[in-house]
């Protein structure tokens, strides 16, 4: 989206307010009041058809009736006259068209929602909502919303989709002391999108970190890819992970993918931070807005009590980022700043008698090593130390390292004598929680982030022109025959096509056919029925395997072919494939399915029992990348058994991978096409052996 | 522990201060003033050799001299002398003996405490401490201690292990407004230990819930004994989960225990909710002050902004309270009682119009409703209402409601005003939390505390004399023998003595005793190397499976022979094993270990891949009663395996629990002998046809 056109939105030098009121108590009145009260510089334009002045100000019958150019109209009369509103400022040139106004496609009026951009969009003008609470800016003091305030001052900027929630955090961020500079209500989305917006606050100088709240993306692509390019860290909390009631899918695939999964793994390869609930998006924001990333995984901790410094051992095992001891020249130095009981180790304890001092020299020594990647200092409140004194020590030993590229978190356990040095120590930039695991928490944040970006992913993507051709063909004759499924045999032919190790299926129409073709495949070998008509093969007794000879193939055709019609005596079978029989190897499967947001979206985990009953699998939004599938490789619960268990050969992992990614592009290419793919079980065999697709599956897109 | 004496201890009439001091800064002058301070009531006898007056109290030179009789000692004065006082003590008749001094089994002088706790036991004294704070009881106005102040009052008592962070904690209930009654630091626990207060405390009328801070154990079992017969909630923070390095062990379950798996275990059978952190210990310390446990599943929310309503949802099915919707009746009665564009389903979505009255009719009808097991309320602050106002018309509704035996929590997102209206309905008896799905987090505490009861375990245990006859005559022929672990055929006699199902397994020494005695157990038959010297028996040649015939045997006793010299020439060789060839089934592992801090405690798990690559086990402290056993079998992630997938018939559980349950009390009764045992493979058939343990091993304690 034009960058010139959301700073006309969210950095306006002049404001209309279409639906204007000196009536305290309509919102009309409300946002011409926030302007003014917050000391919004920019001009406002109240324009009202009936009162000459608003609040003090000049108001306007019309927009046309203003003199001035207008950056913004934000608009608060009913939902019906708004379609006409918008020609109106489309026509003045104004850039952003923020309709607070609620009635819209969320009570199932789509169609009044798309005149207004349809018509905003003639006129190069932008939408922001509808149903929203407005926009703030701190830094241009500029309240364009019916919230009563604007957030207190910070470097963080927060995208919210719901508006209720955005006024009750904008109240919130004066008593848990994390600051924002804007404060967007982005509502129904039918324009301006999380992506837009992020892109925008990417290049906003103001803003050093983007938190989202986040219902569900109308298109998720749009959104990793605008995450990918993003230069600042962003955090997202996504509601509604368990109301997503999956419904019946026909693929196993499709089963399993549930929004958290789906919207977790598009996360990851946007590069953005999940916060676990509304206190973590807080407690990350405060973190990210202030401190870098941390680039090791060396966490040294400081503590004057052993309790507050076990419960932080915890804490960084649970969230990822266990302790080491920290080197003996680091010990050694440390060892000076401590009475003799104190502990060098790590967690470094400076006992209870630790003070100012204590705390100086150790916070300054050890930031300042090389062998820290990320510091977080605790505080037991005493009898006999001052919690200020302790937080003016430490902040003054991170100043002094002259450590920047270095993350630090504090905490403080106690009453308010640590409440208001915590609240002095994030006013001047380090973040400080009120309890020990908090502090690791928000590093490991931190430290996930690092790792994120150390190898980000990118959707390159290339199609695939003559594997698309001949996928085409295939669906379209499948199409003409009626179906939406294709048989083994075509779905393989697809997969094949994309360059994935399927067994050799042939189809045999005859038993004359079929021995010739077994001849041609190999002994032993495999027959199934071909039947679009018969789903569970074995069930129907349409499966023979371990053929050794022509006796073999002829004896099974006659049995599979009368098995086949007692089953479904009308069935339209195809004939029956004669397949390669793959040796043994480890099961695995992978899988696809459309998902409604994210769209081509791949599924990999280990077979049979593996995937039925535990579930292990992992999911990424196609295209993968290489080092991508690596990761979904490692990442499954079962991975050691593909890394090779109780004295087994590892599994060929790197052809894993590669199929991982032709899969991925497979599903991408033919998406139009495509609804759900499975590839089960897929049999993988020792390292530099290969795999083989040994059953397919593959449901085409209603059309 | 004698509760006259503890009462002397926890609450007493009349305190002497041992090492009382006029010096500002000394831990006796604190003690003394403090108890002054915050206005005890009971008698003050500061001791102090060379002071005839400390803080305006007469003082006295030794503890001899005071006239009057005394409850509790608190002393201050230098490790070495506190033997001596506590002589001095004794004889005066003190009661509780309360050490703050440390110098003790903290750094290594064992001997000085227990000559502390010797003495003090020739007088009927109890000891608490050494090395720690003291002791605070708020309804006594008693502050035995060195931290500065009382907590804020409550309904909760608070057990910790560490004195650092009671000070912390103590100082933290006025900000956090989770308030206690009584503070107790317990130390290094020569004495008086957590199992000790807690039984005290369960009688204390002052107290509702019992929390506590542990970093471990002395005697486990015992505090599961005390746990289970208490009446009150008790509520657990287990620091040093992460420390827990497990010493190399001998046999598989001892390397997959580790504290946290084993605490918590222990915890479920005590009956104990466990805390996550210390923000969760402060939050549900509040929720289990103040309300009932949770008696049903059905949770209703209600909430005037759908965000935090979305947020609540995830939160209920995350921690295990996932909602279903309200019956019609509830849906049609609250509709009443909000906008049209409100919902009535669950969450129960007043909107932000949602003010008062309608807060409290909605409350008090869900509340009073037979459906509804628990409820909890959220508001999200808006521009129109009021939240102290929203908070009284709660707190209205529920008391009008008349409902007292099903609990309520509330959230409220917002700034400063919703912080107040937080902190009065706190003050009122209500919980309330700054996030929605914390008010979740406590209330499924509320609902776990109910399940845990529903089926309380207990340790009836009864020795099974017989079995442990036959038992104790194998072990020490092994320790004859100077071996530390049985054979596989000692380790099935043993299982064989408690009624575990082994394969039958009979030593043969020669080639026709073989013979003979596989004519006995029935063809086909396993035979297998018997030798302590040669653990991985397969490695060695020394196994071979399905032997068909008398041909088979002699065969396979010549190559098994003959393999096992080659392997290891100057093995010890007992002979060969003659073993039942059990048929396939589902792979089990049991086993277990003789816990540290809890004595003889099982692992089960699935076999094979399950326990090797997934680490799929589950453990309880033995013994086990069937309902625990069978809650293990339905607990690990395998468990629909057992339950019978992919159209196989469920496997015999019943016999797996009875199985489980003779385990668990042939390693308590053993437990003087036996270390660590494993059963692994245990085959277990379909419903009916019971179970097999094929293989077995038993490590000896060192003697």
């Amino acid at each position: 989206m034009d960058k010139k056109v959301l700073n006309g939105l969210l950095r306006p030098k002049s404001v209309a307010v279409i639906g204007a009121s000196n009536t305290p108590g309509k919102i009309g009145y409300s946002v011409v009041d926030n302007l003014i009260k917050d000391g919004y510089q920019g001009k406002i334009y109240p324009i009202n058809p009936s009162s000459p002045e608003i609040l003090g100000l000049k108001a306007y019958p019309t927009i046309t009736d203003v003199p001035g150019s207008i950056d913004a109209a934000i608009v608060t009369v009913p939902a019906k006259i708004v379609p006409a509103m918008a020609e109106e400022c489309g026509k003045k040139g104004v850039k952003g068209f923020i309709v607070i106004t609620s009635g819209f496609s969320e009570v199932g009026r789509k169609d009044l929602e798309q005149q207004i951009v349809d018509t905003a969009h003639q006129y190069g003008m932008c939408v922001l909502g509808p149903n929203i609470v407005g926009t703030l800016s701190n830094s241009d003091k500029f309240n364009g919303s019916f919230a009563p305030c604007l957030p207190l001052a910070g470097k963080a900027s927060l995208i919210s989709q719901s508006g209720a929630l955005l006024i009750a955090l904008d109240a919130a961020t004066y008593t848990r002391k994390v600051g924002f500079d804007k404060l967007v209500s982005i509502g129904n989305m039918s324009d301006v999108d999380f992506a837009d917006i992020v892109e925008w606050l990417d290049e906003d100088e103001k803003t050093s970190c983007i938190s989202l709240y986040i219902e569900g993306f109308k298109d998720g692509r749009r959104f990793i890819e605008a995450a990918q390019k993003t230069k600042k860290p962003i955090i997202a909390l996504k509601s509604g992970v368990s109301a997503h009631g999956a419904a019946a899918a026909a693929s196993h695939t499709g089963s399993l993918a549930g929004a958290a999964k789906v919207y977790g793994a598009a996360f990851r390869q946007a590069g953005v931070i999940q916060a676990a609930d509304l206190n973590d998006l807080f407690n990350k924001t405060q973190a990210f807005s202030e401190q870098p990333a941390m680039k090791g995984d060396n966490l040294l901790i400081i503590t004057n009590g052993g309790g507050v410094g076990v419960l932080a051992t915890d804490a960084a095992e649970r969230y990822g980022l266990p302790l080491k001891f920290a080197p003996e020249d680091v010990q050694a130095e440390l060892k000076k700043h401590m009475p003799e009981f104190g502990s060098a180790k790590n967690p470094v304890d400076i006992t209870g008698m630790g003070g100012n001092e204590w705390y100086y020299d150790c916070v300054k020594y050890a930031f300042a090593h090389k062998w820290v990647d990320g510091l977080v200092v605790l505080y037991c409140e005493t009898a006999v130390t001052n919690p200020q004194e302790i937080a003016e020590s430490i902040k003054k030993a991170v100043v002094d390292s002259k450590v920047k590229d270095k993350p630090v978190t504090v905490s403080f356990v106690g009453g308010e004598r640590c409440d208001a040095a915590m609240g002095w120590l994030v006013e001047n930039g380090i973040p400080a929680y009120g309890a020990p695991d908090l502090a690791v928490q928000t590093m490991a944040g931190l430290r996930d982030y690092a790792k994120l970006h150390e190898k980000k992913a990118s959707f390159d993507f290339k199609s695939n022109a003559k594997a698309r051709k001949t996928a085409l063909e295939i669906v379209a004759a499948a199409r003409a025959d009626g179906r939406n499924a294709l048989t083994e045999i075509e779905a393989k032919q697809v997969f094949k096509a994309y360059g994935l190790p399927v067994t050799d299926t042939q189809l045999a129409k005859s038993e004359d056919e079929a021995v010739t073709l077994a001849k041609k495949v190999g002994f032993p070998l495999v027959m199934k029925i071909v039947s679009p008509d018969i789903l569970h093969k074995s069930d129907a007794g349409g499966v023979k395997v371990n053929i050794k000879d022509e006796a073999g193939v002829r004896d099974a055709f006659k049995t599979i072919m009368a098995n086949a019609k007692k089953y479904k005596a009308d069935a339209n079978i195809h004939g029956i494939a004669i397949q390669e029989m793959a040796p043994m190897g480890t099961e695995v499967i992978m899988g696809s399915v459309n998902d409604p947001t994210f769209g081509p979206t791949m599924m990999f985990g280990l077979g049979g029992i593996f995937v039925e009953v535990l579930k292990d699998v992992t999911f990424r939004v196609a295209p993968i990348a290489d080092d991508q599938a690596v990761e979904m490789i490692g990442e499954i619960r079962g991975a050691p058994i593909l890394a090779g268990v109780r004295g087994e050969a590892p599994r060929d992992r790197k052809a894993l991978a590669e199929t991982i990614t032709k899969y991925s592009n497979m599903i991408l290419d033919m998406q139009d096409e495509i609804a759900e793919t499975d590839a089960n079980p897929v049999l993988v065999y020792e390292d530099g052996k290969g795999l083989k697709v040994v059953d397919a599956r593959m449901i085409l897109k209603k059309k």
